[in-house]
């Protein structure tokens, strides 16, 4: 059971949904391998079946191996050992071209990008048969795949569960499961954000009208920030013609009523100080410290068009030519995840960066100093190692879901480090107040602000530091879980249906 | 007067302001020219000042001449010559830099390209020096020039007058004005979309403020259709944190309030058929109907990134992939205005025309016959010359405040021509009931809506066509007028100030 959290869901049992689950299984030389997840959200979500009556999580068969023990087992669930809480897992096997429609084309970028605001709209995106098909042949009867394994796992629990479906890949599930199972409660987290109405219009009306009635299946709606739940809301009532209440944050379906709710994730620090008291992080640790120069400036991302890398280094670039003292005295450290290297548009983005920080050490680095190290490796522990060492952290992300870079760094920060935050993100809700803040699109703001933040008087950039993280060790990721509990016991004992 | 339109507009005076003014002046060998301006918006605005006890029209000096005959009216209001209600024109003129920061840079592309959702957010805009230098240079000059002409020419009116500001030029004008002349009242007409917040954070939170207060200087704020005003109204809820009243469409500012209103704007049937009855214009129609094929689809557009002519290309060319019975038997004439060539986007977004134009007509072109046939000339009675031939009529804008050549056209066709229209412009609200509509991201909805207009039962066709032509003519542009000097008259009778 996670910390902190009593176990008051009442006595329904628990069926998660999310596309990436708690194990991967690998086979190497042989032998098997099943690795459990690591990484706060998988943790956290693995956490909650201690509070409830048994608990299945019904998840895709992603690797080869994982097809192999779905096969092993017909496709039913199946109990997941090592340690936490007593959990089945369920692997749905997806025919590869379906997932690819629906992983590859419809949800990422399609969705992704209109729920980031991505879309360059005089020109992308383009619907054409191959988009129509990939929601047609991928993103639907995947969802419905889904759905029809949800609904049997609740059928055999006796037809009452509470389902918790993860993400923007689940939008048609809870419908479908309503369909099946009406004595079900169904909550959808939404972890990315929630466009205004004229983002939608990019997808075909009935596209657009399925993926709305899809969700409005569920009876709880969550995001991470109250400005996404508005806009869902505004949503409902624009595009669908829907009654809303914007003070209740309900929309009126049918004879139901669905709640939008907001409850912004976070970390769990003990978790989190553990990782980085390892002997791995050490040796990052001194090495960094060994080829650091006077300032580090620091930024860990998914190479994502939403997370707005190349801004980041051309206010860099603009900051070293305002303040040509800090020449050899800083280098801007980007630890970079590659990212959905099947997608067109990740592969230019890639390139984009790779031929800017070419251009920006190219026109100020030095024979020994290079002003901007890029690093493409993903290794968690360089980047917990890089944690404890920045002096200014730069999360300039265009717009952004929650943001947990900010919320990990802050609590591992050694050297009372600042945090420089883009106001589009969920986290500049809790934390804005003790960052530096970005405004994503204006280059000289970003080049002023981080020069603000490297000078920045030592007790000030203690005090910023220590407030950051109060305020995350108290928004923790169990009190993110306890909400979303506290609104499950409220919510499924009103209404027609319980 | 403009026609049905009665003088009901009170004893007050009127001061209309726009940047394009109702004439223009040129220097042709060594003799000056005086025009007034043609078009259904001048000529209209101009019969507003019928309705008022005199009438004066600020605008910019945008001609050298325009500057020459400000300079022998020191400055000052002038008579304007012929035809029409007395009204006299006050000329501003601009120092050419902060005219080009005020125009070129932020007006175009920057506030234009967030009002239509253009950015392509993930790498454009950069707000540098350069665009904040173009607000403070440009744009909040040039506006408290316009509003110190104003101020001075409502206190020569004895400090009492109707000021009626066009578009999205002059967001600062009124407040200035306001703190100078507390009787006056304010009606702010914006042509353009008013865009959902988060299209707004583009901008620095300074910049971003200042034309909002601006804005809310006006009584009333009015837009071509109800999302808009919706969205202004979402946007002061949520960026400034003003109270709004969704229903009654109002926000409240200190202890004003302000009326968000919305009057589509319309042509004027009788001068449009009047223009379109000239011998030029016949014989457009000669040698148009003379090398025409058996179908004829059009477009008339203003080379703009919102009008969306790649993707109608686009469509065009998937329209002939799935219908090679089609070959040689319709051509695609686009009548195309270049615009803004001083812009970058605009220069590329043309080249991107050409090349596409050119792979399309090389890839389904004859001999003897080319699909797409552009043309740059510009010429309006070839415009209205085509709008009496087309069969279908293709208007596919991304976004589009109005969108007045779907109206025009309806007007003129002898064809039973089909209009085709995006939904996402403000004359699909009026006219989306009996158009084909257009998902204007859509390439396979599009080509498959081309080729259900051009081969739609004549009697459909005839009974859609005369449906629009009614509705344009029961909502003509005097119509529009009459709205608005309803809303001031209604409007300026209360409040503690008058």
């Amino acid at each position: 059971m996670a910390a902190g959290v009593a176990k008051d869901a009442g006595g329904d049992p628990l069926v998660l949904v999310s596309n990436r689950g708690p194990v991967e299984h690998t086979r190497t030389s042989g032998e098997r391998t099943t690795e459990r997840g690591r990484g706060g959200l998988v943790t956290a979500l693995a956490g909650l079946a201690g509070h409830f009556d048994g608990a299945v999580w019904v998840c895709a068969a992603l690797s080869e191996e994982d097809v192999a023990v779905t096969r092993e087992h017909d496709g039913a669930a199946f109990d997941l050992e090592g340690g936490g809480p007593a959990l089945r897992v369920r692997m749905v096997e997806l025919e590869p071209e379906a997932q690819h429609k629906f992983y590859a084309i419809f949800s990422n970028p399609l969705l992704w990008f209109i729920q980031h605001y991505l879309w360059d709209l005089s020109d992308t995106p383009d619907i054409t048969r191959r988009e129509i098909d990939a929601f047609d042949n991928g993103y639907a009867p995947v969802n419905a795949l889904f759905a029809d394994a949800v609904a049997e796992e609740v059928e055999a629990l006796g037809g009452r569960a509470t389902v918790m479906l993860q993400d923007y890949h689940f939008y048609l599930v809870a419908e479908r499961v309503r369909a099946r199972c009406p004595d079900a409660f169904l909550y959808h987290f939404i972890h990315i954000p929630w466009p205004h109405p004229d983002a939608w219009r990019v997808l075909p009306p009935g596209v657009r009208e399925a993926l709305f009635k899809g969700v409005l299946g569920n009876d709880v709606v969550a995001f991470h920030s109250g400005s996404y739940a508005r806009n869902f809301l505004l949503c409902c009532q624009e595009l669908l013609g829907l009654r809303v209440d914007l003070d209740r944050h309900t929309v009126d379906v049918g004879d139901r009523t669905v709640a939008a709710r907001w409850h912004p994730i976070s970390v769990n620090p003990e978790e989190l100080e553990a990782a980085a008291a390892s002997p791995a992080v050490a040796d990052h640790v001194r090495r960094l410290a060994k080829k650091r120069r006077e300032h580090l400036v620091l930024r860990v991302d998914r190479a994502d068009l939403s997370k707005n890398i190349l801004r980041g280094f051309r206010a860099f670039d603009t900051m070293l030519d305002d303040h040509p003292e800090m020449a050899e005295r800083v280098t801007f450290l980007a630890l970079l995840q590659s990212s959905r290297e099947d997608v067109d548009q990740y592969v230019a983005y890639m390139e984009k960066i790779q031929q800017l920080v070419a251009d920006v050490n190219g026109k100020h680095g030095t024979d020994d100093w290079q002003p901007i190290e890029l690093d493409l490796g993903g290794d968690f522990d360089h980047v917990l190692a890089a944690y404890k060492l920045f002096d200014v952290l730069v999360v300039n992300a265009v717009f952004d879901g929650m943001n947990l870079v900010a919320k990990e760094s802050v609590l591992l920060n050694e050297r009372d480090g600042v945090l420089a935050l883009s106001e589009n993100t969920g986290a500049f809700e809790e934390l804005g107040g003790f960052a530096v803040a970005l405004h994503p699109f204006d280059i000289q703001q970003q080049a002023d602000a981080m020069f603000a933040a490297l000078t920045m008087d030592a007790q000030e950039r203690r005090s910023k530091l220590e407030a950051c993280a109060a305020i995350v060790r108290a928004n923790d990721i169990a009190k993110w879980l306890r909400e979303q509990l506290r609104d499950v016991r409220r919510l499924s004992e009103r209404g027609p249906k319980r």
